[in-house]
């Protein structure tokens, strides 16, 4: 692969142009508590306030975005269980092309609902005995759908990018910018943004401790495989990064830390008591990280991406249970 | 009393003024998916991102700023277990005034801290033998203490509605505003909002079914003093309307409507799974008013003012858990 394929801060430009007036101009939020208490500024860019709740959205609709009218017509398939099928979704009802979403038989009743709420076919498979990439890829072949992957591909890192390129416009130069890291597609779109519009400011990924493929390939220089973590942050559960989000993360960032799952929870429960903000864990992984080097960080300006707040009421509240003495 | 002591709009944007840069602009959401449910398009206003956590520090804030330099070097006194305390002990940090809160000795061992973590002096009370009135009148009178009243006072009314006048300067006319309902602050201060920025908008106070002193006092005209109700919305547990606050009521609102406390846990639980916001009970007054006219204002554009997010985590898990088959 040859970085002429890569996305540029162009392409996130062009990709604000097509969301504008579909995707939600998140607000960006502060807690002067917080910043008492890390010595610091947080901006926090809330994509939890995202439609279908994250971040996803914006991808998934420049990608649908950028078809042609043929391939409109016959609709697109991805797969699945999390906030990627009903971004996918909801894009494909806005833009009139049908859409089929591969979600595992056992996948919570909540988001099957939502996601056929969205008006998409929903083709179950069983994960421990089928291939979802392979039934994706009969589907996209056999009935000539376009497949949107989730993160590697150059339409959705660039719509990711969207979402760091508000928060520059809206609070001017940052010292730090804190992106969670699972397939990477928010963090090398955040890359692009940040190199374009606040040449100093440091990028940082931040994963879950469990599954930190991403911190070895960005050290090692090429992409790490890993079984699928055991972390709460089912949002970074991937097993590897991607030919064209490493291909930015390798170039554009400045680091990747980990956070724990007690870290997670520790953020989650402080957002929802000071903040009153309902965050998933993944979305709690840049919070992590600004925490962990706020110590550095004395007096800096420091952007945090919340990519979203999908998660269950009840097991938010049981993970805000199973936290102690950390609001 | 005359109408001459009420405050006016030009109160609210005098208000306004000395309040920037202080308090948060706090930003106004909307829920396609909830605009879809209601047939109307719903535009929060939440103060739940306020400082402290609720509108209250609007108030607060306005009615210190305008104390003389004798007086603020006397400092003030408020008693409260909820929000108003708060909203008191931080304004007077930033005022640079000593500050004396009246909390009872069973109040939140949380309240308790983060009032005297604004650096107010907490003077606990026995509730059920002593009379916190007196005691705050003895403390004004003995010490030469400002006493600051959580609601029937023009400099507090006025600053709540600069919330309403931010709502009004971003999203334009409304066909109708819906209030949380305690002692009438804030719905006040909203209607002076209303009646200067849009005219035709509609004002409705929303009360807890189990105290509708106020719904009475404005049918009957007198102001109706009730027992202490029995709700899960704390910030409006009061017992009776202010005179000056029932004077703009009758004047300038609308129509009172009540709201159980099953309608308010679907409104908590629909705005943390839909919207990622927590809202204490008592915030969720006007939205619960909002859904109930829903089906009368098909088309139209509600306002729905968010009070407050104040609740321990674990009384918000717990409320949740109540409710069944809400979200």
């Amino acid at each position: 692969m040859t970085t002429q394929t890569l996305p540029t801060f162009q392409d996130v430009q062009a990709a604000a142009q097509r969301i504008a007036g579909h995707a939600n101009r998140t607000p960006v939020l502060t807690s002067r508590t917080l910043d008492e208490q890390l010595g610091a500024r947080v901006f926090f860019k809330c994509e939890n306030l995202q439609r279908i709740g994250a971040f996803k959205f914006r991808g998934a609709f420049n990608a649908l975005s950028r078809l042609d009218a043929a391939q409109r017509r016959a609709g697109v398939v991805a797969f699945s269980s999390g906030n990627h099928a009903q971004a996918v979704a909801l894009s494909a009802r806005l833009l009139g092309m049908p859409a089929t979403i591969l979600m595992p038989t056992d996948a919570p009743p909540a988001k099957l609902a939502a996601t056929r709420g969205y008006g998409a076919n929903v083709v179950l498979y069983d994960r421990y005995t089928e291939d979802r990439e392979q039934i994706g890829r009969d589907l996209a072949q056999g009935e000539g759908l376009a497949l949107i992957p989730p993160y590697d591909h150059p339409d959705v890192i660039a719509g990711q990018g969207t979402a760091a390129m508000e928060l520059f416009e809206e609070v001017g130069e940052l010292d730090a910018l804190f992106v969670p890291l699972g397939g990477g597609g928010l963090l090398s779109g955040s890359a692009l943004a940040a190199r374009a519009l606040a040449p100093r400011c440091k990028v940082y990924g931040v994963e879950p401790e469990a599954g930190n493929d991403g911190q070895r390939s960005f050290r090692s220089g090429e992409i790490v495989h890993i079984e699928t973590p055991r972390t709460i942050a089912d949002g970074a559960q991937t097993q590897h990064l991607g030919q064209h989000t490493f291909g930015i993360i390798r170039r554009d960032v400045d680091d990747i830390l980990t956070a724990t799952d007690d870290e997670l929870v520790a953020c989650m429960a402080y957002a929802a008591a000071r903040m009153k903000l309902v965050l998933e864990p993944t979305g709690c992984l840049g919070f992590a990280g600004a925490r962990q080097l706020a110590p550095q960080l004395q007096g800096k300006r420091l952007g945090v991406l919340v990519s979203g707040g999908n998660v269950d009421l009840e097991r938010f509240c049981s993970l805000l249970g199973s936290g102690q003495g950390l609001v």
